[in-house]
Formats: C-alpha cells, structure tokens, sequence
C-alpha cells in the first residue's frame, strides 16, 4: 500500500471509536472524494486547532480572542448554580436537554488508579476561588454514575473549604425512562430501591 | 456550542461508519490532544490530497510522480490474470490475504438503478486496449455476490470484444470458513448446494 495512505489510516485508527477497517473506509472515501471534502476537512481542522483554547475559568473549549466561554460571558447564567462535569461532550449533553441553566466546570477527567489519574491532573485549582468569585449557592455533580465518578466527587467535595461550602447535589440514580426491569443491573435496581419516592 | 466546533463534527460526520455522536468524540479528542495529533492529522491528509491520484491504467491510488501504481509497474504481476474489483479496498483486503498475484481494475462502482450508478460512471473505457496490450489470459471477477455485483459481471464482459475475450471467471459462493449451516442464509445455501463438489 501507498506509505502516505497507510501513514493517514493509521492516525485515522488511532481516534475514538475507529478501528483500521473504519479508518481505511474514511481514507479511501476522503481521497476519492472530488468535491474538496479532504481539503476543507483539513483546513476546518487547522483552523480549529489555532484558534480555539478551554477557557481560562472553566474549561469549556472556546474561541481564543473570546478570552471567556459563552457560558462564562453569559450574564443570565449566573444563577448561583455549578455544575460539575468530567468533559466538553458532558456539557453538549445537558445543553441538548436543556435541563440546566447555570455555568459549567469541566474536570478533564476522573481520578483513577488505572488510568492514573491524579489529584494534579483535574482542573480544580481555581474552584474554590471560583465559588466566591460567583457566589456559587450549589454544587451539582454531574458525573459518572461510577466508583471513579464517585471518588472525584468526593475528593471535590473535600479540597473545598467548609467556610465558603454551598449545597452540593449529585444528580438522581435509578431506572432509567423507557427502562424496563428486566434489562436492569443489579446494582441500578438497588439504588433505585433505596432511593425511591413516596407517592 | 462554538461554531467552528460545530462546523468539524459535521465534517466529520459525513464520514463513512461515523455518526454525530462518534464525530463529537472524535473532535473534542482531536482539540483536546496536547501531542499535535490534529495538526498531523490535518496535514497528512493535505499532502496526501494533493500528492495522490488513481493510477491511469488500474484506478489504484497512487504517487502523482510515480506515473502508474506499484501494481502496474511490477512486471512479476504480469502472468496474464486480471482481477476486477469494486474498489480500491477490496485491492487491500485482496492483499492481504495474498491470493492473487496479477494485476488489478477496479471500477470505481457498480451498476445501479437505486444509487443511479451508470455505465459511463464505471473505469472499463481502457479495458480492452489493456487486455491486448497487457496479454491478459484470465479476467477474475471479485465484485460482491449481489444483484449489482453480478449485473456489473455480465455488463462488464458484454462490452469485451469477443475476439480478444480471455477467460473469465468469478470467485466461488458457498458455505464460508467456520460456517455454520444455521447462520446461513437460504440463497448462499442454495449457491452452496448448487455448486457441490463431488469428494
């Protein structure tokens, strides 16, 4: 095979969810498109790449001259509430269902011993200076409902100090809508056990 | 969400194998990597794009400055058998599995009412000059075992002079490697019972 074809499906295979047949697919589709896909592609990357940056305050990829996100320009989002996130695509999900209207925090990850993640490696220094600066009244965590999501939750909780702590809430575990028991595990049927509601 | 972003997941996602939600990962991984991974990426497609074409003889991709591919080139793959291919990955998938050792034409698609695909779409204007330039003996057919695939077959060899026709010959249908009857459908066990070998 051609060595520049094989050098893109490789880097191609290399990304989330494609493997080396997918990645070949892709190759061969972009270089035997002749509309310019390969090229725009390319260059929207580039483009990408040198002008977009997380914001300094918190997290949320976002143009370069723009210095704060959207969010965090957006004065009818500082209603007090902050939610937790461990990545960007978590906060694309919760705009989609546009259940919260506060500001975001991206962690950039989750702690954890096998991947080996630390303390070090979340984006939480500026948190608690984060929390006055915006009178933040609640936490919400907005995790994954995981031993690693709870840990960082946890240790979160901890590194802010007790004279400036809000509420913090973690978002509700159980069956999901549409879920049918038969298909649950064990362990999402016992929470929603224990944390079931009178009617 | 930011609109350059926005404007990479749809490029993205006009991609073969990959949805919105894949092409969301795939850019938010791109822009997060700190390892210039989308740079790399970026800039092996452009010099890919503007250093590949299909080679003007078989159709395989190929350097501009190398004139015709590895495959023409290779006077050892001159032993007279043609293999004629949808694409340029059935020419991978081909070999690898080191079956044939001859030369390639890949079409470029196949016949089709539905998608539109014409005879005019189809690489085999150069076709019967290559068979009588190239000594070809052999024409196998390696399209899929579909109503396209084989329309494409019989169009394919009508359009063959028959005063320069070679053999043809098609790839045999049948029971696969590790087959179980069970999962097999009722047309490839028909093929297979029709095509029986005495033992």
């Amino acid at each position: 095979m051609n060595s520049k074809i094989e050098k893109l499906i490789k880097q191609f295979a290399r990304l989330p969810r494609l493997g080396s047949r997918a990645a070949g697919r892709i190759t061969l589709a972009l270089l035997q498109d002749k509309t310019g896909r390969a090229e725009n592609l390319a260059n929207a990357l580039l483009d990408a790449v040198h002008t977009i940056r997380p914001c300094p305050i918190c997290g949320v990829l976002t143009d370069v001259d723009a210095g704060a996100c959207e969010f965090c320009r957006d004065p009818s989002r500082a209603n007090g509430q902050l939610c937790i996130v461990r990545d960007l695509s978590d906060v694309w999900t919760l705009e989609k269902s546009a259940v919260f209207h506060g500001r975001y925090h991206i962690l950039g990850g989750l702690l954890s011993g096998v991947a080996g993640t630390m303390p070090d490696d979340l984006n939480i220094t500026g948190l608690a200076q984060r929390i006055r600066d915006e009178n933040i009244t609640e936490i919400i965590f907005a995790l994954p409902n995981t031993v690693e999501g709870k840990t960082t939750q946890h240790y979160v909780i901890s590194t802010i100090d007790s004279g400036i702590a809000p509420r913090f809430s973690e978002l509700a575990s159980g069956v999901p809508l549409g879920g049918d028991l038969d298909y649950l595990d064990d362990g999402t049927l016992s929470l929603a056990f224990g944390g079931r509601k009178e009617l």
